[in-house]
C-alpha cells in the first residue's frame, strides 16, 4: 500500500504529500475497496464481495467488479465512472483515467473483458471492449473505442480506434 | 418489479442471483427511485420530485428527469453518468450503459429530447441529442454522437453517427 | 451567488423556481464547494482545500481542482463526471455539460490545463487537454477531443477535433 501512494505522488504533478495521497485520492480508496472484495470473491463469498464492491463504487465513482484481475501500482487518476469488467486482466504499471471502460460487448460469454498489458497509458472517457489484447507500453487516446487487439508499443486514437504511432513514430494504420 | 429483476439477471451474465441483482445493481436502484419521482411529477409535485431525483443521482449515478416516460423492462448497466431529459420517451426492453446522454443541444424548446423506440441497444458513452426519433432494435456505438433520427433496424456509430449497419447487413451511409 | 442562481433559471428550461435551482442543481453545489476550497487554496491550505474538494466531488459528481481559476456565471449542466484540473483558467458565462474534462495530456508541467473563454458552450463528454486556449464564443461539439488552441467564434467537433463552423458559416477546417 505505501509503494502504490508513492507511485501516486510520483505521477500527479498536483500531489504535495503522501498524506495528501491517502486521504484525497478516490483512485487509491477505489483500489483498496477492490482488494478487500476481491479477496471475498475468490473465499467464493461472491454477494458479500459484490455488496463491498457496490460501497466502494458509492464512495468513489469508479466500479471494479470483484472477479477482475489487477497487477501493481495501478494508478487511477479522478477515476469518477471507470467501469472495470468481472473477466478483466491489468497489468503492473498501467494508468487509467476518469470514464475509463474496460467492457464487454455483450456478444460474447466467459472472458469477455479485455487483457492489458505493463505500463499501458488509457485516456479519459476511452472504452475498451471485448474480450481483446492490449499490449505493452500502448496508449489509448481520450474517448477512443478500441474494438480490436493493439500491439505493443502503439498509440491508438479515434473510433473505430486506428494506430497513428509505432514505437515512437508517426503511422496512420487500421488495427 | 419482479419481472424487472428477472429481466436484469437474464441480461448480465455475470449476475448470479435475483437477490444479488436487487441489492447491487445500481440501475434498478435507479429505476426505483424514477418510478417514486415520476409519480409526484404527474402529480404536479415539481420540487418534492426533483429532490428524490436528486437522491436517486447522488446514491446511483444515474440521472433521470421525473418527467422523463420509460418502457418495460429498461435495463440500466452500470449506468454511472447516464442522464434522461425531462421530455426523452423510451419504449420496451430498451439498455442502457454508463454514461449515456439522452439530452438536449440547447436549441429547441417544448419536446426537446429524443423518442426511442423498443428493443433498443445504446453502448457506453453515446449521447443522442435533440427531438430526434431512434427506431426500433437500434444499435448505438460506444461514445457515438447522434444528433439526427435513426431509421429501424439499424446500428449508428462515431461522432457524427453514421449507419454502418442496417438489417444485419454492413453498410456505410450518413443519416 | 443570488446572480449564479438567476442566470440558471434562465439557462434551463426544466428550472420552475430559484429555490428549485438552489436545492436541486448539482452544478450550484459543486461551483459552492470550489468557492471555499478555493478560498483555502489561496491561504496555501492546500490540504484543507483538498479535502473540501473531494467532499463536493462525493456530494455532486463535479470535481473541481481548488486551485482552478473560475470567472462569473459559470454554469454546470447535470455535471457528473466534470474534471477540472489545478492550472485550467475559465472565463465569464461559460457552459459545461456532464463529463466535460478541461485536463493535461501528461506531457506538461507547470499550466498543464486550458485556458477558456468568455461565452464558451462545452457539450458532454468532450476532452479539452493540455495547455491550450479556447477563444471566445466557441462551442466544443460532443465526445469532443481537443488538443490544440481554437479561434473565437468557432465550432469544433469531433476525435481530434476539427472546425466545423467559423463566425456562424459551415467549414471544414484543421486546427
Amino acid at each position: 500500500m505505501f509503494e502504490l501512494l508513492k507511485s501516486y505522488k510520483e505521477k500527479d504533478p498536483a500531489a504535495s504529500s503522501l498524506i495528501e495521497v491517502l486521504l484525497t485520492y478516490p483512485g487509491v480508496h477505489a483500489i483498496f475497496f477492490y482488494r478487500i472484495s476481491n479477496s471475498f470473491y475468490k473465499m467464493k463469498l461472491k454477494l458479500l464481495a459484490r455488496l463491498i464492491s457496490n460501497i466502494g463504487r458509492f464512495f468513489t465513482g469508479v466500479e471494479i467488479h470483484p472477479g477482475a484481475t489487477i497487477g501493481k501500482r495501478l494508478f487511477i487518476d479522478h477515476g469518477l465512472g471507470i467501469v472495470i469488467g468481472e473477466t478483466a486482466i491489468i497489468g503492473d504499471d498501467v494508468t487509467l483515467y476518469h470514464q475509463v471502460t474496460l467492457g464487454g460487448t455483450g456478444k460474447e460469454s466467459g472472458k469477455r473483458h479485455p487483457t492489458v498489458g505493463n505500463n499501458v497509458f488509457i485516456s479519459g472517457g476511452a472504452k475498451v471492449l471485448g474480450s481483446i489484447n492490449i499490449g505493452d507500453n500502448v496508449k489509448v487516446g481520450a474517448n477512443a473505442v478500441v474494438l480490436k487487439d493493439v500491439p505493443n508499443d502503439c498509440t491508438v486514437v479515434g473510433i473505430p480506434a486506428k494506430i497513428v504511432r509505432r514505437n515512437g513514430n508517426k503511422v496512420r494504420e487500421a488495427l
